[in-house]
């Protein structure tokens, strides 16, 4: 029953072992063949029409409906398109005109900075003292008082992999009457999801990580089903009306979760994640699951023996960590050139994170066993110290 | 010194005559090679390294940068990303913040449908008793008041290609103290533009029509070069901070036009339109208008002398229009459908309107007789009363 690895689904480069996919997922095969397709079959041969012929209006919400079930939720809640940013100023819009007296935004300290950013910036456009306040990531759940409208987390910390109890925080945010919206940029395709059965009234999340749609793939919106009536999108663009055809002067939603698009999708982004999403066939992301906590397990304890040197960021308990495990290291920053440089691609996160993520679709216990023997030549030897890896240049 | 036409630049698909450039430009044949070198040399063997090794992180600047001469704007001024609508949310957000004591955006009735709606959609989240108010074309220049923080306008209009006098109506805006924001969807890649000369302040505009990127090609915008240090992106995502991968909580713009980025850039889309920018080398805008003027006014005179069914829409004036010629016809829903079955490829826009484009890169006037003949055809022997072509369908 097992359908892991699915490792010949992707091109991974000789001589590369790749801890990066919770950044950039590989390049899928099944991708280069359907973007030659839309290319020349369809944008070359039906030109317009396309749009009606090959499907192209209707492909970010199909997309979408493949998205749901690696998320748990139901056909027709979810919508791919534009950014996450964008997604998390939608999810947020819509939020705050469902909780109009209230003036708090609640998030933590951990979270994406893109996502206070959009919080910032909508709070401050929206006026009325509405304010973004920050809480640890341990004590949000406590944080939560009756001044929240709504309360934005990355399930998954970009930085340490500390994951959050969706349920739990869901459940508080809803007893404080706020409004619970989650964002999954590092939790879709890394951890099994129960979205519908956690009650949230949004989610967001983005496609090039773990679901490996390409660099710049468009996010995802869902809404809890019986609110998508009364949602607004706020960023009310053409596409999220209920008939874009009619071009009417005035905005009058689609009463489904195509009100969440804006403007004209981006196709060919859009097909490659369609044609990404093949690998997800016959997947069981309990499995999935497994198989990462036993990579990750291996990786850490194999680190901790071999590199004393570096100190674990993340926590120790899997169960409170997403698909990815965090070191810090002082010379982190330079230490990931070199390892790098040997073909053992993670990233690097301020101050000092050395970051690696665990994708068992594509990596198995050998690849890290490799890895780690590479790690540890780097720390051993101090390859970090090579003048070639001092220069801070930004990096993904 | 003519370099037109450029038409073996393009994929045409045999037996189609295309005059819907102004809706979604043909296939450059550049594309599909720079995609291929994208997915297989960049993503594919560089993965997350891409981003600085590929460029990927300076693309879409890049591309703005190349975009920058077709529209008369100096380097360093333009922007590609996301799409049109969210570019006019973020244009319209940082004017209305320029003026934050006037209540009133002006727009005219011939705007396109999505610049209205983000319009609306922002003055109600601004509050304050912010709205949107309409004139007609004719009649804008003379309904700017000192009430009005920010005038919206679409130079050339999506249904009747009437075109507006940007230089007129840009000094009428700012001499009532009022912002100025232009939307070129139908005008870059179609007329000569000075948006330096003019003074505006603003402007944006999308890529996949007279500039051939593709479906859901990224748009672009433009900021005059001494506002942008004080133009709030409004839409504050990380792409767009001074230096994201600070990763710090506060937001801090960047000081040049690299603010107005918000998410991670689509970088297969902008890859296809930086390809398909390569066919404008050598074009100069004066003749390409020229031989635009040239095709249209001869389709003009065809189609009043053979089809006299259909009714003149757009300014007969050629100077009054932008690139496209409007014709209005009871059954133009039908009619459209029945020509394009015949392979001319037009488009229909409510309540009756065929609308054909002239983007004289690949079209001549061979094809414009020849197109002028199966209109004809289709209108003499009232082919669209064929009930196959009855049936309403979305026709982008």
């Amino acid at each position: 029953m097992t359908k892991l690895p699915k490792k010949e689904l992707f091109h991974i480069p000789d001589g590369v072992l790749y801890l990066d996919g919770n950044s950039l997922g590989p390049l899928p095969r099944s991708v280069p063949g359907r973007v030659a397709e839309v290319l020349q079959a369809e944008w070359g041969e039906q030109l317009i029409r396309a749009w009606n012929k090959a499907g192209w209006m209707a492909l970010p919400g199909r997309v979408g409906d493949r998205i749901a079930p690696l998320i748990g939720a139901s056909p027709g809640s979810v919508m791919a398109g534009d950014t996450l940013s964008i997604k998390v100023w939608q999810a947020l819009a819509a939020a705050l005109k469902l909780r109009p007296e209230r003036r708090v935004i609640l998030s933590d300290t951990g979270n994406f900075p893109s996502d206070l950013y959009m919080a910032n910036a909508l709070a401050g456009l929206a006026g009325g003292g509405r304010e973004v306040k920050l809480a640890a990531p341990e004590e949000v759940a406590a944080a939560i008082s009756d001044e929240v409208a709504a309360v934005l987390l990355t399930e998954v910390d970009y930085r340490t992999g500390r994951r959050h109890d969706m349920f739990e925080i869901t459940k508080a945010a809803q007893a404080a009457g706020a409004v619970m919206i989650w964002d999954l940029a590092h939790s879709a395709g890394a951890v099994p999801l129960d979205l519908a059965g956690s009650g949230c009234e949004f989610a967001v999340g983005c496609t090039y990580k773990y679901l490996n749609g390409g660099p710049g793939a468009p996010a995802f919106i869902y809404i809890r089903p019986d609110l998508i009536s009364e949602a607004e999108p706020a960023l009310a663009g053409w596409m999220g009306h209920a008939d874009p055809f009619e071009m009417a002067t005035d905005y009058r939603p689609a009463p489904s979760i195509e009100r969440m698009r804006v403007g004209t999708p981006p196709i060919v982004q859009m097909a490659m994640l369609d044609a990404a999403l093949d690998a997800w066939q016959g997947v069981d992301l309990t499995e999935l699951r497994a198989a990462s906590i036993r990579l990750s397990e291996l990786f850490i304890a194999e680190v901790e023996k071999r590199c004393p040197q570096l100190e674990l960021f993340s926590p120790r308990d899997p169960d409170s960590r997403g698909s990815q495990v965090s070191f810090r290291f002082e010379a982190g920053y330079q230490a990931m050139q070199a390892l790098v440089a040997k073909g053992v691609i993670g990233d690097f996160r301020p101050p000092d994170v050395m970051r690696f993520g665990f994708t068992p679709l594509y990596l198995d216990e050998g690849d890290i066993l490799a890895a780690v023997a590479i790690l540890e030549e780097v720390m051993t030897d101090e390859l970090w110290r090579d003048p070639a890896y001092q220069t801070r240049a930004r990096v993904t």
